[in-house]
């Protein structure tokens, strides 16, 4: 498994990893949030209790690449994480999309691409990457073609980095062939419950955690 | 224009009808809701002031036409209207998408057309029938491709018997070449106040209000 | 049209401007109110969405000439709007009569002109003035008289500027003759959705958007 | 005084005499509401403690006296008052003029008359009648003169039946000399706590209690 | 009368005067709070309306005069009140009662008696003060007893001064020879409704304002 | 101790008695409310817990002897208490000094002597009186005089029948000659946790509980 | 695996299965409450979609098997499940330990015995029971002991009539090894979010759902 | 008795003190919070009303030393008490088992024996210091035993420094005999009325306060 003995570990990103965690820190069971970070730490426990991971959740709802820019040194770096998993990029589409008069609310791409490095730039810790996704099978659609765009700029660079990379796009392959996208969730971004345990099983998943998810 | 003097409008369907109107009855401005029943409103008493138009809003959010066909007596005949506006099957048709396994909360389309014909049957004033619809220009999208086949319906029964219909997704196709339907709504059904004026200057135009709409 | 692709419209004012709109910023359709601003924006977004004009709600209630001078700075020229829509004067006057023994929270018709006068100097963008009103439709009555006065320096000043102008009182004239004013509304400022959509209407035949109110 | 020792006083009427006074029944100090009728009984206790008299608000917000009518043997005839005071007909009028689609929420001059005199014949306590008001100046007001017509027929059945009977509009008539009526209350009849003392006065002196109001 | 046209005058006081009055400043109606203060404003504008009167509310609950030393400056001094009304005393004597192991809470005589003149030093405007009051009539009440010794102190130090002095103890005990006092308040301090009003009377007495209070 | 081993004991009385009870029954630590029961069963728990005494709290405030009457069968017969402890009266005072026009609220003497004497006719259980109190030392108070009135009509009800009774009056005597009553309460009636403390240890005086009060 | 295609599965119990879930019936997503059964459902969904599985959850919080009783015909039997799974004993032990003196509240070892048969006998439907647990390692702790007793009564009569049946208590073994029952949940028994996926789990174990818990 | 007359007594600790009390100082009946501290004032008003005792409680929830030395100078030193009492470590303690992961929010025994050295030494007034307890009847319980290793500490110290200890645990003993902790609390930790009972008790035992509670 990816995870050691005693490992801190922070999840970074915007409401799809926040999902009403604790502040000014997510941490302890009741402060992880209802989403994916508290179900993976669930699974850690039940699992690997004798690993003593901590987990924390540093999510805030609406944040793009660049919101994470100004907060990285404080809620990152700081805090001396040993594993750092980041899953960013939602908003950094979405209000392309939502905001079109507003282009200062989105990302570029370009700049989607360096933020992304700077973030590896500034991090000595291990670095875990998941790529957005956007729960519509058509892949025509506009802002699932962007969504994808940019699931594969964190593909490219996490390659050349070396950083383990989880494709969330393709772990909610299999569930979009039997369900309508509105059986997960009305916007195609925020996963509820069920699409929050399949994000924790693709991130168990990519480290390796046998136990909690099998070979 | 299709209404005369002196008339009393009935609006019944689901949330995009009702949109917050008053209970037990939704009328006079301050219970019209914030959705198009109310916009409709405005144009007439700003545009039409002398036509004395008293417009009811009856809609009940989450309702089917099963549901409809439930309160017909009680909240469209017993309050003697003019003219019957109905805009209805949105959920008949999601509730398909959204819980595949509770059934019962969906209506087929074999019932769906029973339930338009039952609504005429038992209605003596005139009706104005409007299409539901879906914001997703995806015409291959499994939910566009039902909700377009209960527009079918509607159409193909409203021309049966000679009732005005206006066709809702026509009316959005404008607005879904030039935005991304995040931009309208997050759920492609409810309309947001852009849809709700799209639907009311669609209804106005439908029923021939010059003044407020142009020719 | 008087606007153009591309632009950012500040509609500066007080509650009749503000109605809800979201702070600090008042813009995209969730933040932009319930009101005629709300209004305006869905009109140019349905009709004219190849524009792309940004809408921005910088209305604050209670404001009167003497508190937009204290923020137009920080407002107004500070976001770099293309134009600036003024609405302005309810309070000058209002103030008056419900609060006859505070002068200070009043504004005198000299100060009024001079403020009108300083908001131009300080803008370099398009202007576009909108009377204030007074629903009261006898002419002697003290308020409307007032009212009427500081609606004359709007339109004598913005003559001298050739800034366009939007007379509303004379935009509400026609549903005063067949409707009482508390029909609209309790207090004759307010104006309600009804008066809402009335001065959407005005402000969009004032500007020449023919695609939303006819010629 | 009108008043006798040990008398049981109900008031009756719509929202100027409820004005927040405690279901079921508005009684005792904190019970009385925040309106002209807990003006009055203060005035009693303060001046007449001797006499003992035993007030009570039956008024509720929106009544006409179509209303009234519905609940008088349950809220006057069977609470055994020695003294009925009646204050009604705002609604009567209002709910012309502000829903002119729903007449049957208005009450027409002749029924009001009809109305007044059932209350009458219904009661075999000693009764004081006040007029309706409208707190504006003009006379030609279309409302105001409506108002006038009803306050007109109150004064005409009182006379016929020697029923006291107190001029509220005549009561206003000094401070809207001196005051613009928005000073007093925005939508000309919630009496607020200024025009509250005036009725709670103008009462006092009709029923002759000199300690309270001078000669 | 006492009181001069275009008079502006300030109530400073405790609990007894701010009765829920608007933050920061207290002042036109709606924010004159509900007790004594309002009242006294609204007999004003009945009676006196051409006198212009501007009341301004700065009571703050629980206030000593020691609370009124730190803030008399800021609340009186700089708003340049023509008159100053001062009610204070109530909380200097009530902690002496419910406190007594918290003795900075309360305010000694010989203290109490220099705050006064204190604040008469320091004012320029024409003062009126009233006593404070304990709605008990057993003169041997040992609250009753230290509350009359405050009094006492009032009424001597504004003799001194020929400041204008009402005596409230005074003005409560006709009432209290009719009614327990937990007929008017709970606590014989908050004077609620009734004693607000019995307040309000004595002050316009004291101040010669016959048209609200008879010779 | 006049308690036995598992005795089911029903407190039944006013406000001062239920003081926040869980409805309908109030029982287990959670639901005795935050005054004397609860004080009560606490002590009982600490010092007796051998007896496993089951304590419900049947108290509602406001309620006379009248208002227990109509409720005896249903709140203590049928609840087949062991022990009826009973603690009522001040509502039966309390009503003829602050609410004198209004003489149903309370209950006479003659009357008060009667329900208490069904109350014992009603009841084989054990029944234990608690005499009512005010907490105003002036003996020659109106109200107090009257609360002992009616305190003297329980102690001799009591004797007449063989019922163990508690003079509360008398169990407040000591603490009123070192604090003033508003150090205690503002209202001289609800005890608060000092004046409950009080109450409950008078009680298990009253039983002869002497590991919780010493002898 | 235990569950065929298109089951309809009831989950019935107290609030460890309630967790907040919708009000009157708990199923779809959203009403599923926050507990083991949502968490269940979301592995089939996300495992064996093609399954279509519903999901149907009944518990209320507080209830023993003596309340399962009163509400089995209309909570279960009327709803046609297909599967029913119980989870009940908690509350039936628990009332024994924190209110002894309330016997009624909970259930004896016999009584609880006959309850489960009686569910049995009344149910066509396959079953499927789990053991209460207690979340204590020391199995000489008296309530540990106490649910033990009870979860062996559960495995015995299941065994007797072959219900399949998962031991939740052995479920929590490991955990309860590496971490403080603290750690886990307050008071031993809510389960938690860390609880209620070991919960899950244990019943996908239970019934053979491989893909969701390995082999 | 330890207490001498006119002392001023802060209570120092964590939520076992503070139990609701006001903010910023928690004093005179109505903010001494709802726990033990209050208990105590309540039992020293009602026996030793002469002594005149300040209470004050600036108990915080979630305390540990770690935090009470942060805070030593402002809320204990700063306050110039006469007596302080100290009851603290719960806190210490139970993060270590319910936080394993994030040792800084625990406190280790020799920073803890430490922190009450420190305590001490800053400290000029007389001291009385309480241990921490645990509800829980098993010694051999990981968190009892550890919580036993604490009560020791304080113990220890106490006894080199000649300040009065009191030993919650052992104070608990007789109860947990009778009663299972559940009884008594959820949690082991938080005493509810029945533990802050006990707790006052063991106070007022242990300082000799024979009035209180027998010799």
């Amino acid at each position: 498994m990816l995870l050691r003995k005693n490992e801190t570990v922070i999840f970074i990103g915007d409401s799809v990893t926040d999902d009403g965690r604790a502040r000014p820190v997510g941490e302890r069971l009741s402060g992880l949030g209802n989403g994916y970070v508290r179900l993976i730490d669930c699974f850690l426990e039940a699992d690997y209790p004798e690993y003593n991971i901590r987990t924390v959740n540093m999510g805030i709802s609406g944040n793009t690449t660049a919101d994470l820019l100004a907060r990285w040194d404080d809620d990152v770096t700081a805090r001396k994480p040993t594993t750092v998993v980041l899953c960013i990029g939602f908003n950094d589409v979405w209000r392309q999309f939502d905001s079109p008069m507003q282009p200062e609310y989105a990302v570029t791409p370009e700049q989607y691409r360096a933020n992304l490095n700077t973030f590896a730039d500034k991090t000595s810790a291990k670095m875990i990457w998941m790529t957005p996704y956007y729960l519509e099978p058509n892949t025509d659609d506009a802002m699932r073609k962007r969504m994808d765009e940019y699931g594969a700029i964190v593909k490219e660079e996490a390659k050349k980095r070396n950083i383990p990379c989880i494709d969330l796009q393709a772990a909610f392959a299999d569930i979009l062939q039997h369900r309508y996208s509105a059986f997960i969730t009305w916007d195609r971004i925020h996963p509820g419950p069920l699409g929050s345990l399949i994000i924790a099983r693709a991130f168990l998943k990519g480290i390796g955690a046998e136990k909690s998810v099998g070979k």
